[in-house]
C-alpha cells in the first residue's frame, strides 16, 4: 500500500514535469496532469494541495541532486573542493535541461506573487550561505586572502546562475564545462592569499 | 507630420512596455496596446508588423542604453575600463527594473520558438565578442596573462547575466553594486599578468 502510494506520487511528479516543460506551468491544469499520470483527482489531492506544491517539490528534488553532487566532493583544500564542484556542472546542466521553461515561468510568477517569490529566492540564500562558509574556511586554511564573504559568495552564485541560464538557453553557444572550469581558475587565482 | 509619427511610435512603445510589465507579454493584446496608447490599429501596423517586433524594439532600445554607458567609459588601461564599466551597473539595473517579467516571458518563448530564440541569443554573442576583444587588448597592453579569450569573455557575460537576474529578482538581497565591484576586483586579480 505504502509502495503503491509512493508510485502514484512519482507518476504525478513525472507527468507534471513533462507537462510544465512542454506546455508551460501556467497552461498546465490539474485535470491534464491527472490524465497524463493516470490517477484520479482524489489521489492527486491526497498527495499535493495544489499545482504550486508540485512545482516546489520538483524544485526541491532538483536542488537535492545538486547538493548530493556537492556533498560527494571530498578534497583536502577549499580551492580543490571548488574546482571539483565545477566538475558537477554537466550533471547539473543535464538535470536542469527540461526544467528551464518551468524555472522561467516560476521566476515570472515570483515577480508577481509574494509566496512564490519567497520559495524562489530561498535556494539562492541557501547557496549564498554555503559558499560564504566555504570561502571562510578557505581563508582559515590560508588558501584565500581575506575578502568580503558575502560579495565573494554572491559572485559564485551569480556566476553559476548566469552559466546555467546561458548554457540552457544556448547549449551549443560555448563549451560550457570548459567555460565553467576556466572561470573557476580565474576566480581561484583572484581569491588567492 | 514626421514628428507626429515619431510621437505615435513612442506612445506605442511606452504603452507596450507598461502592459508587458504589468500583465505579461503573452497576455497583452495589440487591441489593448492601441487603447492604452490612444492610437488606431492602422497607426499601430504602420509602425510595427507585430507584437514581437515591439518586444525586439524594446530590447534593442535597452541594449543601446547599456552600450552608450559602456562607450562613455574612457580609461587608460583595460582593467580600469572594466572597473569603471562595473560602475554603470546601477543604471543598468534601474533601466531593466520594469522589464524583468518581459525578459522572462521572452526567454520562455525563446525556448519554444526558433526566431525569438535567435533574437534573444544575439545580444549575448554581441557582448561575448565585445569582452573577448577587450580582454585581448588587455593581454596586448600587458595587463592580463594570456587566457582563453572565449572562456574569459563568457565568464564576464555570465557574471553580468547572473548579477542582473538576481539583482532584479531580489533587489534587497544584497548590495548589488558592491557585489559587482568586489567581483570585478577578484576577476581582475585572477586575470592579472
Amino acid at each position: 500500500m505504502q509502495q503503491r502510494s509512493e508510485e502514484t506520487r512519482t507518476h504525478i511528479l513525472e507527468a507534471s514535469l513533462k507537462r510544465f516543460a512542454n506546455h508551460g506551468y501556467n497552461a498546465a491544469s490539474i485535470d491534464q496532469i491527472c490524465a497524463d499520470a493516470g490517477v484520479s483527482k482524489g489521489a492527486f489531492y491526497h498527495h499535493f494541495p495544489s499545482k504550486q506544491a508540485i512545482f516546489l517539490e520538483l524544485l526541491k528534488g532538483w536542488l537535492e541532486t545538486i547538493d548530493a553532487g556537492f556533498e560527494a566532493v571530498h578534497q583536502p583544500t577549499v580551492p580543490e573542493t571548488l574546482m571539483q564542484m565545477t566538475g558537477t556542472l554537466p550533471a547539473i546542466f543535464a538535470s536542469a535541461d527540461d526544467r528551464l521553461p518551468m524555472f522561467l515561468e516560476f521566476w515570472l510568477q515570483a515577480s508577481r506573487d509574494e509566496k512564490i517569490w519567497e520559495a524562489t529566492i530561498a535556494p539562492y540564500h541557501h547557496y549564498q550561505e554555503y559558499f560564504a562558509n566555504l570561502i571562510q574556511q578557505g581563508i582559515y586554511e590560508g588558501s584565500f586572502a581575506p575578502v568580503d564573504l558575502q560579495s565573494a559568495a554572491q559572485m559564485l552564485v551569480s556566476m553559476a546562475v548566469g552559466l546555467l541560464l546561458q548554457g540552457l538557453l544556448d547549449p551549443n553557444g560555448a563549451e560550457w564545462e570548459k567555460v565553467g572550469k576556466d572561470s573557476m581558475q580565474v576566480i581561484l587565482k583572484g581569491l588567492e592569499a
